[in-house]
């Protein structure tokens, strides 16, 4: 007879009386970039009110009544209960971040010590959760990641409701088995640095974790980190991120006047690159569109370290950069493109094809690495399937937000400033993209 | 930060001075067919001297150089000391074998009561174990299956020495996702009956009954059970089995002349519809030819439910018997056809579409069930592929035993018996066909 293993009572008593298995149980289970937009924020700007909008673009998926209220609320209270520990402040503040050290202040991680994240408002709406986040800037930026992976994750949960125990071992064997095979593929591109930007949108913690133990394992130095700061602590990686569009869409919303505004992307890499004192010198230049940002940009934005290209086609937004970088002058191989919107294997194969040798490149592998079950299952779930949720700005001081991007499609904001900024900003060169993801 | 589960002391203190994992922990961890052998064995030839050898047809693999002499010594060791437990001969005593009540008979169950493997001998030349059991066929039949199971094991566990936590992980969610292809393409033949025959050369034990509870899941009542008696009786399945060439092989060793030895094949068959009262009669005829054996057989033979095709090439050979029972008179479509041979998931489908509805069929899937770990590793791994290893009777009662069967390249016995069981069973219809597992 084969012996089971001794069943440790304990365990199985605690099981049986589990309430809540917490999905974020650390506030460094979020991106760095978050982290490195709060110093900036909470240096210039941590009073302005503002509110964080949780934004289902995937209409036809109705949240409400996949996911239990209850179980939505218990968790989001529970990210509420938790502040950052001893441990992980001395990592934040011991650890170097792209080989620099003591890039958090002292004073802010004193402030950090004492955080909490905020109160939220939740109401349903036509089957959809909407989600707000009211205060100063610097007390509700923190929730962005939370919520998402919140959200993804017990998404997840309730796919899998009722699966049998030989189900899903099926359906993560070959999860597994497709995302090593899609590693093997990235292996074969010699030069290749990609990182998981994969925290917001994943099917869960434990197999975000493994897909970054995956992509450690397959492509060694290949694989240069994580954007998520408790998994970079955990698995001695490097923390990965930039920065993100809400810095340039609050600017815009507090400009006072047209010239200012027009002015406002600038100042906010102004303020970043007096935060890191002229480190983590990355541009997110799609805010209210690629071309016209660097038409009207300063000479010195050229003298950046790199871009990161978001909502412009890969390979167009990657010629554009290079372009403009010659002709003022600049080698471009000296220069830094990070991609990261909507990667799949294909589009990483193209983009480096593209451009390999011409620029130094670096990819940010997002929900194709952390949530891709499709096929996965042993009978079809659509609520497999990531969703395209954000959590944005949408206020600033009493003002609505606004985003153009470079994709017409993805502009947010209510009509009449969505018009008013693009007739100062333009229109020009924005394709209509299939949002994806 | 996530909380790892509270650590089991006892184990860990258990698992640190874990001496050995124990391959064989029952003695119905084995083919029913050599139980159901047995009984006739102990009714009508108990005391026949015979000597059980294990054979690797691989000769490139040296298994005497990939698993330690002491580590598969203390594994036959482990197995000699196990009994049949009381639940295993109450279970043996009132579970139904093909429908039938109490197949084994109270004296039979009672000999099993004391019964232990016996000794073995067992040496190293050029790089290969030879093991021999001798003794009384009673006594010796049974150590062919743990034999098998145990180097098979051993084998894997070897290959996988050194391999790290990741991919083994890697391995076993690619050998699941491989498998429940396999399973998917199986569950589109409507009519299909398939059984496990894969302990012999299971990769282990854990992962044969994976692939029975994964044949289960996927394959519903088209899954009619297993031939391993364990894990028919944990996994509340039909234990599925016939009979082998040790039967005939012996039998025609003890034959005293040309005539005796060209009626042995029948004899055979009447001890064992002598011991199961008419029940479970499914002919193996290939040991000393099909096609001969055809020619020769005593008219009640076409009476017997079916054949098991072996080593003849299975197209030909099913047409060959359906050919023979139409001569007869006998309407092959209430006949059974048994395939199991070297079976993938191709060779399935062509035997069933070459004969689903033009005869009953039943498929017994070996190797590529529970050995198919090609292209799993993550790097090419040699020693995970199966061999072609097996243990046969190759002396009874002071002379070398023969096997013919229907490939030629597969006969086995001193060259100069063989040429004399060929002078009298003929040598035509006998194809050279590759050994592959």
């Amino acid at each position: 007879m084969v012996q089971s293993p001794m069943p440790d009572i304990a365990t199985r008593v605690y099981d049986h009386n589990f309430k809540l298995d917490p999905i974020v149980r650390s506030l460094l289970d979020t991106d760095v970039y978050k982290l490195l937009m709060l110093q900036t924020i909470w240096k210039e700007r941590p009073d302005v009110p503002v509110t964080f909008s949780l934004i289902n673009r995937s209409k036809s998926v109705r949240l409400a009544d996949e996911i239990d209220e209850k179980d939505l609320r218990a968790q989001l209270d529970h990210a509420r209960s938790i502040g950052f520990t001893k441990k992980e402040l001395i990592w934040l503040t011991g650890n170097t971040f792209y080989g620099r050290e003591r890039l958090f202040t002292k004073e802010f991680i004193e402030w950090l010590r004492h955080y909490r994240l905020p109160e939220y408002r939740l109401r349903v709406e036509d089957g959809q959760y909407l989600i707000d986040f009211e205060g100063d800037w610097a007390e509700t930026t923190l929730w962005e990641i939370p919520v998402l992976s919140i959200i993804s994750e017990l998404r997840s949960r309730a796919s899998m409701h009722g699966v049998g125990r030989f189900e899903l071992d099926v359906l993560y064997a070959r999860a597994k088995a497709k995302l090593w095979e899609k590693v093997l593929r990235l292996d074969q591109l010699p030069d290749l640095k990609i990182a998981d930007f994969g925290t917001r949108r994943r099917h869960s913690f434990l197999w975000q974790r493994w897909c970054i133990a995956a992509m450690k394992e397959g492509l060694g130095s290949k694989f240069t980190g994580t954007s998520n700061v408790l998994m970079a602590m955990d698995l001695d990686l490097d923390a990965i991120g930039t920065n993100a569009h809400e810095l340039p869409m609050v600017e815009a919303a507090l400009a006072d006047g047209d010239e200012a505004l027009m002015k406002s992307p600038y100042r906010v890499l102004k303020h970043w690159s007096r935060t890191y004192d002229g480190n983590l010198l990355i541009v997110l230049p799609d805010t209210y569109g690629t071309t016209r940002f660097l038409e009207n940009a300063p000479d010195w934005v050229a003298d950046w370290s790199g871009f990161r290209i978001d909502s412009k086609e890969p390979l167009a937004g990657g010629e554009e950069l290079i372009k403009w970088w010659s002709e003022r002058g600049k080698d471009p191989r000296e220069k830094l493109l990070i991609f990261s919107d909507g990667l799949t294997v294909d589009t990483i194969e193209q983009v480096y094809h593209q451009f390999n040798g011409r620029v130094r490149l670096s990819f940010g592998w997002g929900t194709h690495l952390t949530n891709d079950f499709s096929d996965c299952a042993t009978e079809y779930n659509s609520q497999l399937k990531a969703i395209s949720l954000v959590c944005k700005v949408t206020h600033a001081n009493g003002k609505p937000t606004v985003k153009l991007s470079d994709n017409f499609d993805k502009a947010t904001g209510p009509a009449a400033e969505i018009a008013r900024y693009r007739s100062i900003f333009g229109g020009e060169n924005m394709e209509q993209l299939d949002v994806l993801v």
